[in-house]
C-alpha cells in the first residue's frame, strides 16, 4: 500500500491515510472530514477550513485572470465555512508565483480577493498571508468562521423521513468549463454559465439560516450534486432519493447550452463539479428558508447511497488527484 | 511599478503594494504585517498565521525527507504563534505533490507533522488540510492559537530602556545549510547543526512565558537576527543596540564548523535565518523568563535601525522572492 503513488491510490484514499496517522487534540470539536474542522477555544469556537488551486490543475492562466482567481478563491472557502453553518470572518491567503509573474497580475488578484469579500462575506477581511516563489501558481486560502453560539452543522446529522434541498446553482460552473474547453462562438453566447465557472456565485449567506432554521446536515457541493450527496449519505448512514421532477428547473436554464455542445443537461446538475452551493436536509415538519429548493427526501439506508427517482445513481465526480 | 516582476520588487514590496488593496474589517484586531494576525470572535480572539515552502526555493527533496518536511513546517508556524505571546491550538496543512508520489512519503511527512507537534504544541493537532497535484511539492501550513486572555505580544511596542533577549539558537540553522551546500565529510561532523536547518527547534512555550513576563515586543527570528531587530526596531519606532560580547556564547559553539568551512561564526549568528528563535523587548526592571538571553538594549530613533556595539548594522537577509 504505502509503495503506491497518489495516482493510483486517489485523494480520498490518501488523504484518509494520512489523517489516520495524525493524533487529536481535546480542543478539536470536529475533525478533518467534514467542510470544515471547529476549533475549541477557552470560552467559544470557530470554524476552519483550507483549499488549494493549482495552475494547470484546478486552474489555467488563459482562461482565469487574476482577478477570477482572487475571486473563486475566496467563493470556494467561504462556500465551506457557510456549509458548517458560520458566518464568515477571516482568511489567510498563501501564493506562490513564477518570478517574472508581473506585479499588476498580483494586484488584480488582490482586487479579486477584496470583490469576493465584498461579495460573499463583507464582514470578513484577509487578515495575513504569505508570497512565496514557484514554477507554477499555488494559491492556497484558509477561511475562518464565527459559529456566534450556534452549534455547527455537520454532514452526518440527516434523519430518515428529512427534506433534501440545495441553495445556489446546479451544473452551471460545469457548464461554463465545457464552453471553455471547447472554445468557440458558443462560449460567448453563453457568458452566464461561464462566469459561474470563473467566478462562483456561492449561497453563503444561506448557510447561517440554514442552521437556524434546524438544518440537520449540510455540505458545500463542490465536486457534484451525486459525489456530494453520497458522502452526505454516508456520513449520516442513510440514503438519499432525489426527485428528477425537482431538478427540472435546474435543467432548463442549461438546456440552451446543453444543446448547442449536444450533451445532456441532466448530467451537468447530476455529476457537475465547482457550483459551490449548499445541500442541505431539514426535518419535514420546519419551514425551509427561502434560498433553498427541495429536490429529494431522507430514506434508511438501501441498495446505494443515492437514488434518482427509483434507480441507483452511481458516485462519479471530480478527484483532484486523479483528475 | 505595476509593469515590474516580482523579482525586481521583492517579496516585502510585493506583499506591501498587495496588502495595500485588501480593505480590512471590523472584527480584525492586528491584521497583516505581524507574525500572526489576530481576529476577534463575539467573546475572544485566537492568533492565526500561515507559511509556505516550495521545492527548490525552501527545501530540497535530496536534503530533507517528508518527516523533516512535516516537522519544519510545524515548527516555522508554531513560532509564528509563540512570538504573538500565544499557544498554538489547531493547524491546518495543505500540500501539493507530483502524482508519481509514493504514498510512503506522505506518510512519513504526517509522521513529522505528528512529531513537530508532540514537541513543540503537544494540546495542539492537524484539524483540517488539504491534498492536491503539482509538479513541485508545495507546502502550505496555518497555525491558530489561543491568546486564554492575554494581550498579543506585537512588534511595535518595544520602548527606550527596554531588554533585548533572544530564546532559542542562533546561525546554527544557517550553518546546517552551508554544511549541506559543502556536502563533504564536514557535514557529518557536525549533524547537530544540520540538524538544526532540517528540524528547528523553536523556544514555543517561551512566547507564552515572554507574554506572561510583560514583554514589549516580540518576533520570530525566521530570516537573521538582524532583519528581524531591524523589523522590530523599525515597528516600535527605536534603535536597537546589540552587545557583540553577549553574542559570544551563540558563536562559540559555531567556532568548529565556522573553522572547518572558513567562515565566520558571527556571521551565521548576526546574518542566518530559520533558526525560528524569539527576539523579545523586556522592561529593564522586570525579571527575564529564563530561556531568554539579554543580548542589547533598545534605544531611541537613531541614524540606524540596529547598531552592534556602535555600528549601524545593514539590514541584509533572506528574502523569498528574490532569493
Amino acid at each position: 500500500m504505502l509503495d503506491k503513488t497518489l495516482a493510483e491510490l486517489g485523494e480520498s484514499e490518501s488523504l484518509r491515510l494520512t489523517i489516520g496517522r495524525l493524533s487529536s487534540a481535546m480542543n478539536v470539536l470536529v475533525g478533518p472530514g467534514d467542510d470544515a474542522a471547529v476549533v475549541k477555544l477557552s470560552q467559544e469556537s470557530f470554524v476552519v477550513t483550507t483549499d488549494t488551486m493549482v495552475e494547470n490543475h484546478d486552474f489555467r492562466l488563459d482562461w482565469s485572470s487574476g482577478f477570477d482567481l482572487g475571486f473563486k478563491a475566496v467563493a470556494s472557502n467561504v462556500a465551506d465555512v457557510a456549509a458548517m453553518g458560520a458566518k464568515p470572518v477571516a482568511l489567510v491567503v498563501s501564493i506562490a508565483l513564477p518570478k517574472n509573474t508581473k506585479i499588476s497580475w498580483l494586484t488584480d488578484f488582490a482586487d479579486g480577493l477584496n470583490a469576493g469579500i465584498s461579495a460573499f462575506a463583507p464582514e470578513a477581511s484577509v487578515v495575513g498571508g504569505d508570497l512565496a516563489h514557484a514554477e507554477q501558481v499555488f494559491i492556497s486560502v484558509t477561511a475562518h468562521g464565527d459559529l456566534n453560539g450556534l452549534t455547527p452543522v455537520l454532514r452526518s446529522g440527516a434523519n430518515i423521513g428529512d427534506v433534501v434541498a440545495v441553495a445556489g446553482t446546479l451544473g452551471k460552473a460545469a457548464a461554463g468549463l465545457d464552453l471553455l474547453f471547447r472554445a468557440d462562438s458558443a462560449t460567448s453566447a453563453f457568458d452566464d454559465l461561464v462566469s459561474v465557472q470563473l467566478r462562483p456565485q456561492p449561497p453563503v449567506t444561506a448557510g447561517v439560516l440554514a442552521n437556524q432554521a434546524g438544518a440537520t446536515a449540510m455540505l458545500d457541493i463542490s465536486d457534484s450534486l451525486i459525489k456530494d450527496a453520497t458522502r452526505l449519505a454516508r456520513a449520516s448512514e442513510v440514503s438519499i432519493r432525489i426527485d428528477s421532477t425537482q431538478l427540472q428547473g435546474f435543467e432548463a436554464v442549461l438546456d440552451q447550452a446543453a444543446q448547442r455542445l449536444g450533451v445532456s443537461a441532466l448530467d451537468w446538475v447530476l455529476f457537475g463539479g465547482e457550483d459551490h452551493s449548499l445541500l442541505a436536509t431539514f426535518p419535514s415538519a420546519s419551514p425551509i428558508p427561502k434560498e433553498f429548493k427541495p429536490i429529494g427526501t431522507v430514506l434508511g439506508l438501501g441498495s446505494a447511497s443515492v437514488f434518482l427517482d427509483d434507480q441507483p445513481v452511481e458516485d462519479k465526480g471530480w478527484d483532484s488527484i486523479r483528475g
